[in-house]
């Protein structure tokens, strides 16, 4: 097929390089030869032959995709399709997929350090450290706290493992009423509200879309058991971030290891940057360079079969749903 | 047997009481009953009758051991005898006891945390958002890193059983030849100088003894890998903290993550405070006050049931090794 790759050459923004399209379609076999493939040229010399267009949804907003007559599928390198919704950008005709699953062992072992950054009060002595303040204060076995993981896709579903190994309590809110292999009980993301008060540690690992959107509410974060934690690696906006930062500072809340926030990078005097009890990293946590591109075109050589024999393509993405 | 409970009944220092001590002597069986014990009063009314002391190393050097002249045992509820050494207020004639082994599961747990923070780049994120900065930079896989465990005893069989879960490839570094269940390879103390420019994350899991003084040097600092990662559990004298503070600061090292000092508490001013790329904890990885007096008691229950056989308490200090 005629396949295009839109990308900046920012090489800290990971675009697909030649190379790593070789050895991904060498180790694809059959559906990995043939094509006519370019890379990170302009729009316009390829917009009226290419298929199929591989970028990242920024750089997707950035060109008309509608002009492109004939566009089949468009692969995001990205897995969050906030950015995207509601759609309108991606002709009703293409199949629009995301690379949902590359983030999962990575950040996986994000949350598995989160659980257990909570469980050693962290955030608590990230504050005392910024204070220089030596006091000192007990954690507990991770076995001791119930995990509550909201999203069980391929993040989630690593924390929930983890947390199992941690010989924690897992409950698993997601969509649909199926129940998880992984977790004790498993509740469809309506019944939220009743898994929140016995959730010590509630770890957000859905995708933001307009029903997720500020799920956890300042009703909710009261809602929570004293002292409980908060991680999140989904999106910054499944937050109401000021109430949280009121949760954190009135003690009502132990602790919360944050990699997404309302507004990325945080701005300069941002009261999250002097919020106690917050442990801030800067939306890292399921970046593995080694890995992400190769992983990312493997998942659309799956896609690209699937697509021409006639199936829907492993991660394509709902529109209605959202992800 | 006459045994006798001395420590301070500031709560915080979790002095076993007697509560505790019912509960453990009725989970020990025969060995648990038909004792004399007291708890926590004036040393001079007990010491011509005594025959057990149990308390910690600071409260133990505050007694004249040496005037009690039925003592036979000394349990420690501490498992560092450093503050012991060189032993000489313990009579000869009495056997030293520790409770090593109680600390290995929650401590384990902090290692594990403080493994996934180095290579999660967390000492970096710590340090960027004291100084309110947003930068993004990547971080691995636990599998991508070499883990070098110095000292196997609980502690450092735990860190070592967590490594391999992480899929990381696993040094052991311990007293003797044998080799360690839970390392890829085990090397003599005597051979620390030849594993070490192969650690990506260096953990300190061994005693405080005149041999493991400043183990962690200058030059062996200088000899680690560039960015590798250093993790104490330990002591803090096993580190020349002023040389780890050095190599942080020049960017040779990664990252620190510190539960132990030079000093504790650390003074005001201490430059440890403001070194960048460390995180520092109140020395506390190993607390666990749900379950420390219980398994402390359960320790001394063992060792009371070999003295009584005639055998040697499994947790017996070596005066010789100083552990």
């Amino acid at each position: 097929m005629r396949i295009h790759f839109h990308d900046t050459l920012d090489h800290d923004k990971l675009p697909v390089l030649p190379a790593e399209w070789e050895a991904a379609s060498a180790l694809a076999g059959d559906i990995g030869a043939g094509h006519e493939v370019s890379f990170h040229i302009d729009w316009a010399a390829v917009r009226d032959e290419v298929e199929v267009v591989v970028a990242p949804p920024y750089r997707l907003k950035q060109i008309d995709l509608s002009a492109a007559p004939k566009l089949k599928l468009v692969q995001s390198t990205w897995a969050g399709m906030d950015g995207l919704y509601p759609f309108d950008m991606i002709p009703p005709g293409a199949i629009l997929m995301n690379n949902r699953g590359v983030h999962g062992k990575r950040a996986g072992e994000f949350c598995a350090m989160a659980i257990l950054m909570l469980t050693n009060k962290m955030p608590l002595f990230t504050t005392q450290q910024r204070e220089q303040k030596w006091q000192r204060e007990i954690g507990s076995l991770a076995s001791a706290k119930k995990l509550t993981v909201v999203g069980l896709g391929a993040i989630g579903t690593e924390a929930a493992r983890w947390g199992k190994k941690f010989g924690m309590h897992v409950t698993g809110v997601r969509h649909g009423e199926a129940q998880h292999d992984d977790c004790d009980v498993t509740v469809p993301f309506e019944r939220i509200d009743e898994v929140i008060p016995h959730a010590d540690i509630l770890l957000l690992a859905c995708p933001l879309t307009p029903k997720t959107k500020n799920l956890l509410s300042r009703p909710r974060l009261m809602a929570m058991p004293p002292g409980a934690g908060v991680i999140n690696v989904g999106r910054g906006g499944l937050v109401e971030q000021e109430a949280l930062c009121d949760a954190l500072e009135e003690n009502r809340l132990g602790g919360a290891v944050l990699d997404v926030f309302a507004e990325e990078p945080i701005p300069a005097g941002d009261r999250i940057w002097t919020t106690k009890n917050v442990v801030i990293t800067p939306h890292m946590s399921a970046d593995d360079p080694e890995r992400y591109n190769a992983d990312t075109l493997a998942i659309f050589f799956e896609n690209l079969t699937a697509y021409l024999a006639g199936k829907a393509p492993p991660t394509a993405v709902d529109r209605a749903k959202g992800y």
